[in-house]
């Protein structure tokens, strides 16, 4: 990441901070610190918080033996280290918000990202400074993607249809849904994707199927499974996310039937995407091919969420959602219909909104593949 | 996870929260979620909370689409689902803890895993509740491990020394920090660790082996550089977490002489390792050994950590610890050296206290290994 990309960041930071009547903002480990300041940590049970405000740079409180990673920034910021002992932190924290004038200050904070850890440091190095979400602004920052990031989130497409691929041909009756998650994971890692991998992959066979957040179990497959794969790679921390539906041999009818419904809704779902467009009418799109077949009730969630530094970030394809899709939008398009105790469809695309509609950055087929036993 | 042992853990959570002053534990996503209802769920901006106190079954508020998950749980739950749209959430997380007698209560949280996000559906829901940190709970309940946790973490250890092995072979000038990452948390996955792999492997070489949490990076490995591996498996979610450190062809006098310091220095934290001891008598056993050697300032971190379902957490190895080892602890002993700007060496190993000493669950040789060119 070069300096200059960075301290536009900072400043569009602190411009959008201001339009929230935010003073500062309030960052901890999470996609927001890589994306503003180049700097990666674990998330752990030594808080890391940088504060960004209009007029002072950024000042950080870390860990002393992170402290390297303080060396050559090609930016300005005020690093506050604490040693190993947790009773000696609150002090440093303190010192740090006092050097940026903060003990009075309307701080945003990121509700998904700031623990209850940190926002105890922060309450209790500053009782009188006010604590909120700064979400809309970081949001409003991260949203549209650059030409730089879709290119990493193509990448990170491309691996992940080419590490499915690798897997397939292991993927036969007697194997487990486990042994494909780990195979599948192995062959994304061997294709490219950094690691670690943009989440544990969800291989779910038979009635397993049917749950949308299956974790993968010890089942084997068995002839007339449905198999879903839902998979994806992580480049410079953007991450793809694929979701693709086997039949394990001959299936039910009513299973064939529901895959053609569920592509069809995929395909109404990207085709009504492009700039100006409400969210939401994207979901009704694809929701609508499903409803008129008669399993609206068994496609129980959103078509989609956005991606890119985040598995699921803004802006989310939800019914009634107004946002309007802007160029550089980056979001899944997955619907699924789900039989309880039989099985389930799910077909999910990445796309990126362009001037005259979308770029999919998916384009592995989305028709139900028969692997024979 | 078979029913007697959580509901076992169920009742013994409701006696510790007791002697706490609780009158019930929010659990969300992380490690004690799984622990406590061999349930799994991704954290994410969907929250999921958990309620358990003595005198009802456990409370769960989660997504609709995870309701799959409720079926045929080996004890009782009471489950409020709620839909997609966000702003029906508040509704359900006050009918949850309306259900659970919870509107007034003193609810301990674990400030480590729970997010602003969730705090404030919870703060919402029961204005009149109080939510203080339950952490000594939670932790009482898991810092001790049972016989089945403690053969996870043997397996996980023993995968992760396998992969090691499997990896070596591609260490030598030329190859790249990240290379190595990829290619060992390959080989974590084809050894049999479960995926998500127990961390992103820390490959680091030359002066960024003086930075204990360096990031891999693109720099090559060169004759002459200190190679700093640090990486851990997954078993049914309990984690190893390894580090032995290289010298690609001759290495500086110095680099070889800290290599033989920090091998005294684990050797010694090990040695104090037995029941009754207090954690920081096992750190200053380590430190002591490169304190006298003459470089205390550079062993910039605690000797090590607990480990089980979390790659850091409780009993933390670290000066003035006061907390008395038990049988069933299990920790790292890690010491190093880093050298600003020259290179570090850090040896690691996983630990279980046994009745008469411990049990190193780790057996890798510690010496530093030449790889020649």
């Amino acid at each position: 990441m070069t300096s200059p990309h960075l301290t536009h960041r900072h400043r569009k930071l602190a411009d959008l901070s201001k339009k929230q009547g935010l003073d500062a903002l309030a960052i901890n480990p999470g996609p927001s610190l890589p994306y503003l300041t180049g700097l990666h940590f674990h998330m752990s049970e030594r808080p890391v918080v940088v504060f960004f405000s209009a007029d002072h740079p950024p000042i950080i409180v870390l860990p002393e033996l992170e402290m390297l990673k303080m060396k050559n920034l090609p930016y300005e910021i005020e690093a506050f280290p604490y040693g190993e002992d947790p009773a000696s932190w609150g002090q440093v924290f303190q010192e740090a918000m006092r050097a940026g004038g903060l003990e009075q200050s309307r701080i945003g904070i990121e509700p998904l990202a700031l623990r209850v850890l940190e926002l105890g440091f922060l309450e209790a190095a500053a009782p009188e400074a006010q604590f909120v979400s700064g979400e809309a602004a970081v949001v409003e920052l991260r949203m549209r993607k650059d030409q730089g990031e879709v290119a990493h989130m193509r990448k990170a497409a491309q691996i992940a249809q080419a590490a499915l691929h690798a897997t397939l041909p292991m993927v036969k009756p007697g194997v487990t849904e486990r042994q494909i998650a780990s195979e599948l994971a192995l062959q994304l890692l061997r294709h490219g994707s950094q690691s670690p991998i943009a989440f544990a992959p969800i291989v779910s066979s038979g009635p397993n199927s049917a749950n949308p957040h299956a974790f993968p179990s010890d089942r084997e497959l068995v002839p007339g499974d449905l198999l879903v794969i839902d998979w994806g790679a992580s480049v410079e921390g953007y991450l793809s996310d694929i979701t693709r539906t086997f039949a394990i041999g001959e299936v039910a009818p009513e299973f064939e039937l529901i895959a053609e419904i569920v592509e069809k809704a995929n395909a109404a779902g990207r085709a009504a995407v492009k700039p100006g467009v409400p969210a939401g009418q994207v979901d009704d799109a694809a929701r609508k091919v499903i409803t008129e077949a008669g399993y609206g009730q068994y496609f129980t969630h959103r078509t989609g969420h956005g991606l890119g530094l985040e598995g699921h970030e803004e802006p989310y394809i939800r019914s009634g959602s107004q946002l309007p899709l802007e160029v550089g939008m980056s979001f899944t398009i997955e619907p699924g219909i789900y039989l309880p105790g039989r099985g389930g469809v799910r077909i999910e695309d990445d796309v990126v909104v362009a001037a005259d509609g979308i770029e999919s950055l998916t384009d592995l087929p989305r028709r139900l593949q028969v692997i024979e036993g």
